[in-house]
């Protein structure tokens, strides 16, 4: 009962005294020069190099933030899918909670053909994001794997994007929005296999997007202690103030993803003097340092502001 | 112009009077016994079989039907995703519609890296499928490079599964349920990206599960001339009658799928007299035939049934 995945997640996010979740989407054009001339620039080299910068990228946030998001669409694009689960498991290895974003879902024959690749017994992911759209029946075949291997979901919720209230916003009959209904079924469907008696059904956790703080708040009456992966952090446009909403008074309950951030660190503003390309990786962990600051003292400040009378 | 994706798709579908797409969900356990003693049982053959199982298939269906669908949920169960590929390329070769089954979807940046996976100038893919839970930013990025690279994509709009009901089905504020809703950005959408002022939008295509006739009927209003790609017939419970709607006077308008129908037609009470395992490709075969004239003739009904007064 420690051991389940959400529970491993508090406990690295204590550890570490970080809410941070490392994003890895890699791309052959951010890959720094100093990485692919250290390999070789011969057009063979190319996987050897994309895999070297993944594990310097593992090894560097390794050592500041809880978790790492690994996006399987920038290893598909490369054909590179084989990379993307030894990442994983070389992340797991390093004591990183390792969340596969693979966005899946499908019927259920099929989600469950997905689970089976992604939350096996031996798959190296702690947790993989999922989508909504197919209802219980492509849900459920992820959440009984998650449960049975000790592992988790995050299924999407609220997505940061701006185009998210496009379908997510739509306006109910009832009243209700419907990313606040898929917010419902999220607190039933983690109900449904919550086979262990785990308290606050730490299988199921819903992706909630830092860019939209004010259904965060309504969010969270709904989905109570339910873990959150909060995505829009950075580059996407939120801030720390926006990201806080989301924590509880211990500062839990939710965690925060910044991939370009870290990533491209060496070329933001507040880095680019201190920073050469060649230093990226200096860079990257001390904008996850800084970040893991700016959030902690975000949350303090909030529940500092909010003292009972 | 004549080579757009859904005008190469009705030309297959007029060329060999089907309108069936033989979809490919390979599992080992699925696999006759037949294909894995010609290959040898040793545990290293296990990707060969499996390639050798799906390329049978496609040389079978290639000879009756205009399109094939591959699932790649169970290519990566298998950690073959380089066999998805191949087969793919395989089944264009053999002169198929190739519809990539991989209902992808995420922001604008990772939906483009997944779009230059499946739709990038050489991918052996002619259409893939994707969800609209993100909007319009998650969506743009395949269509723009599908209109590229003259491809498709089928947008999901209500699926074949029962739960689907539990998020597409809401009622709106305005009287529209979420998948009319979801059709009518389907319908935007394809007027945004119809840069080559194609007719009726042949980049955008919509999935419409068989299994729900009477809001495949309600949904053609909305979509128009949209070409739908419609899951459920057989295994999942349609039958020819519930497809037969989502087809035009002309026959045309649609491309319905049976996965495991055909390939495990052998096991069902109308072939398993005729055919043992060992003819599991000629009882697919027979099958696909079978489900065309069905098919054929239930559209030719329908539309005899309806003459002007």
């Amino acid at each position: 009962m420690e051991n389940n995945a959400m529970q491993r997640l508090n406990a690295l996010i204590e550890a570490k005294n970080s809410r941070i979740c490392a994003g890895l989407d890699p791309t052959w054009e951010g890959i720094p020069s100093t990485v692919k001339d250290s390999m070789g620039r011969a057009r063979y080299r190319r996987p050897k190099v994309f895999a070297e910068y993944c594990k310097q990228y593992v090894d560097t946030v390794a050592e500041v933030v809880p978790a790492i998001k690994i996006n399987s669409a920038f290893f598909e694009r490369e054909g590179y899918e084989w990379l993307y689960f030894d990442i994983a498991d070389y992340a797991r290895e390093k004591g990183l909670f390792v969340i596969g974003d693979v966005k899946r879902a499908d019927i259920g024959n099929t989600s469950n053909a997905y689970a089976e690749a992604y939350l096996g017994e031996y798959s190296p992911f702690d947790a993989i994001t999922i989508n909504p759209y197919f209802g219980s029946d492509g849900i459920i075949p992820f959440m009984s794997l998650a449960a049975k291997n000790d592992k988790a979901v995050f299924v999407l919720v609220k997505t940061s994007n701006k185009s998210s209230s496009e379908i997510q916003d739509l306006e109910l009959a009832d009243g209700r929005k419907v990313y606040e209904c898929v917010a419902e079924q999220v607190r039933q469907w983690a109900m449904q296999v919550d086979t262990k008696n785990y308290n606050n059904y730490p299988l199921v956790g819903a992706v909630v997007g830092a860019t939209y703080p004010e259904q965060a708040k309504a969010l969270q009456v709904i989905l109570g202690k339910t873990m959150l992966l909060v995505p829009g952090y950075g580059a996407q446009g939120a801030t720390a103030q926006d990201v806080a909403v989301n924590f509880d008074r211990e500062g839990l309950g939710a965690i925060v993803n910044s991939s370009r951030g870290i990533m491209q660190a060496y070329k933001k503003d507040c880095w680019k003097d201190k920073f050469t390309e060649k230093e990226w990786a200096e860079a990257a962990k001390a904008e996850a340092i800084r970040a893991t600051k700016e959030i902690n003292d975000a949350i303090n400040k909030m529940w500092q502001n909010d003292q009972p009378c």
